[in-house]
């Protein structure tokens, strides 16, 4: 994506320095930090203090992970794998995590002549984050097609989507998941505008989906988490597109907190509603989301203080009674009966079982 | 209300050194400060700054301004009336502060006597304050009704009550509307817990419900706004009560931003969703509230800001990026559809045409 003019990611291998490097989340908005992973250490801090964060992120990280525990090893193989486990541990919750390592340890296992390890890790590290961004376009290219039949109904008046979080190029590689549609079809030409829910409690809305939208210039608004039933209501919503962390394979969608009352707005109010997932979100052992997903409870620090920019400066605020107890879920299911869609990479399919197993075959059991 | 152990009132007249006391709720819940009010330009300040706020307090306040007007006068009514007419501009939507200050002039008009005219004003003042008071406290004793019913069910275990914004005594006199009902459970010795919706963008559900309930003991935990969909989905919320700015004869809810949301979920989840308002509340004139209730839009600033303590001192955090658009509407229509019911001081009723002519039949047309 572009930045200034200048192509970004928010992950990428220098190769002038050697190094890996990210940009540092946390700071975003108001600050644009890019730090330098250089050791196995670097990259568990970076994910467990969310320096990124992201499904698909995580994994591409944890794959550059994997080259920097051989880069600064001797190739011994019980080394790599304790470390491996190390990486593994950083964050528990994120599927792509394990996944990517284990990717990359068999690729590595695979080549007997350790010499090529480091040189074979960097490669299979660059391949993940590329199959990332073909998943993510793919997923845009479909979206998009949804976005220009509304520009054409409404004769080219801008399409008002609402998106809830950030499931976009930060939370990937590039073009992002929930985003991509709206992407592809700014690059159209398609007259688009955002709502852009804000996200409570980490208002990864306001911090993060503005900031991207804003630097690829596709006009958006900040709102509360609170007004999206009130614009849907009044016909200033034509489309909503969320992410999902997990989804299963009857259609219920596991996404940021808050997803599920907008589902609802958009049922009473007639508004389509899809989510935007490359296949590897899918759970395809879980039937009843509400029932069987579990739901991350986080710190309630995260309520209680807001991060923003006090004289030029990032600080956190605190808001409510500093004795006031604050509760913090970090998920909620929307059952498959809100959801209008779901914008895969290999094409947009109702949120059903059937319909899901007909687009996945080969998870037919 | 107890503040430390001494009874409290967002607005009062100390008789020590006469003049009008009103906490300053702006600065809440992080400095309790009192304002005198001396002249009816500090009326008009503390009304239009928002230092009280809720359509009662605004009421009482206003009814405060005119004796404060008469204190400072030589007795001219021409003088009167265009100061009158000043304080009643002071916030535009609030329909009680042009009722108050009306009943007061009314009252002043009706004795000829002006010398009366400076006592006979501050016990009006007085009697309004009472009068709200009062109003409160009935609407109080029909809720915890509900509340006592959820709790024989549950055999004393707590009964867990969702509310929206501060519709407290803080809004009010005493009890406030979607409190009142808490209040007197809680009194009552029923196990009452509430989850207090933070209420995003001015946090009136952090900075005030909670700082409210604390200081009364009621327990409580605050929640982002997102959250309610998802206690809701796993039997956490027993009951929903929120207040309301307007409420037409046949039943739809004009209430803070975020309040049709909770209303979606109550529905889908088969949880109770009741509405507290004094009759004065009632808008007698409006059929279709979505259609023709007009929706105040106010400074996008308000959603760019989040103000709390830093460093102890209070101040305003930036959070989203500066050049990214914000915008802020202030309240949105639930539709009677999902109202269970209406708390009133009349007692309770459906939120139909006919139900609420039948509480309130004078109305009848």
């Amino acid at each position: 994506m572009k930045l200034n003019g200048q192509s970004h990611r928010p992950i990428w291998f220098d190769t002038k320095d050697q190094t890996v490097k990210i940009i540092d989340q946390r700071a975003l908005p108001h600050k644009f930090i890019v730090e330098h992973l250089k050791t196995v250490d670097d990259t568990i801090r970076a994910i467990s203090q969310m320096y990124v964060r992201g499904a698909p992120l995580i994994g591409v990280t944890a794959a550059y992970g994997v080259y920097l525990i051989l880069n600064k090893s001797t190739g011994d193989i019980e080394y790599l794998t304790n470390e491996c486990k190390r990486l593994k541990a950083a964050r528990p919750t994120a599927v792509n995590l394990a996944w990517a390592v284990d990717t990359m340890l068999a690729s590595i296992l695979d080549e007997p002549d350790s010499k090529k390890h480091i040189e074979l890790s960097l490669t299979k590290a660059g391949e993940i984050a590329e199959a990332e961004v073909d998943r993510c376009f793919q997923i845009g290219r479909h979206g998009a097609k949804l976005i220009e039949k509304i520009s054409k109904a409404k004769k080219n008046g801008p399409v008002n989507v609402l998106t809830h979080c950030n499931a976009g190029w930060l939370a990937c590689v590039a073009y992002g998941t929930a985003t991509a549609p709206i992407y592809v079809a700014h690059d159209l030409g398609i007259n688009v505008h955002v709502w852009v829910d804000e996200t409570r409690p980490l208002n990864q809305g306001a911090r993060l989906t503005a900031w991207e939208l804003g630097k690829q210039n596709v006009p958006h608004s900040v709102i509360p988490d609170n007004t999206g039933g009130h614009l849907m209501q009044h016909g200033m919503v034509d489309l909503v597109i969320v992410g999902t962390d997990r989804t299963t394979y009857t259609g219920d969608v596991a996404n940021k907190i808050g997803t599920y009352l907008k589902a609802l707005a958009a049922k009473d109010n007639n508004v389509p509603f899809y989510v935007a997932l490359p296949s590897s979100t899918f759970d395809w052992h879980i039937r009843d989301g509400i029932k069987e997903i579990p739901i991350e409870e986080r710190n309630p620090d995260e309520v209680r203080f807001v991060q923003g920019l006090y004289e030029n400066q990032t600080c956190q605020l605190l808001v409510p009674p500093k004795d006031s107890p604050c509760v913090n879920y970090a998920f909620d299911v929307t059952p498959a009966r809100f959801v209008t869609g779901l914008i895969t990479e290999k094409g947009i399919c109702e949120a059903s079982e059937k319909a899901i197993l007909s687009l996945f075959p080969e998870q037919q059991r």
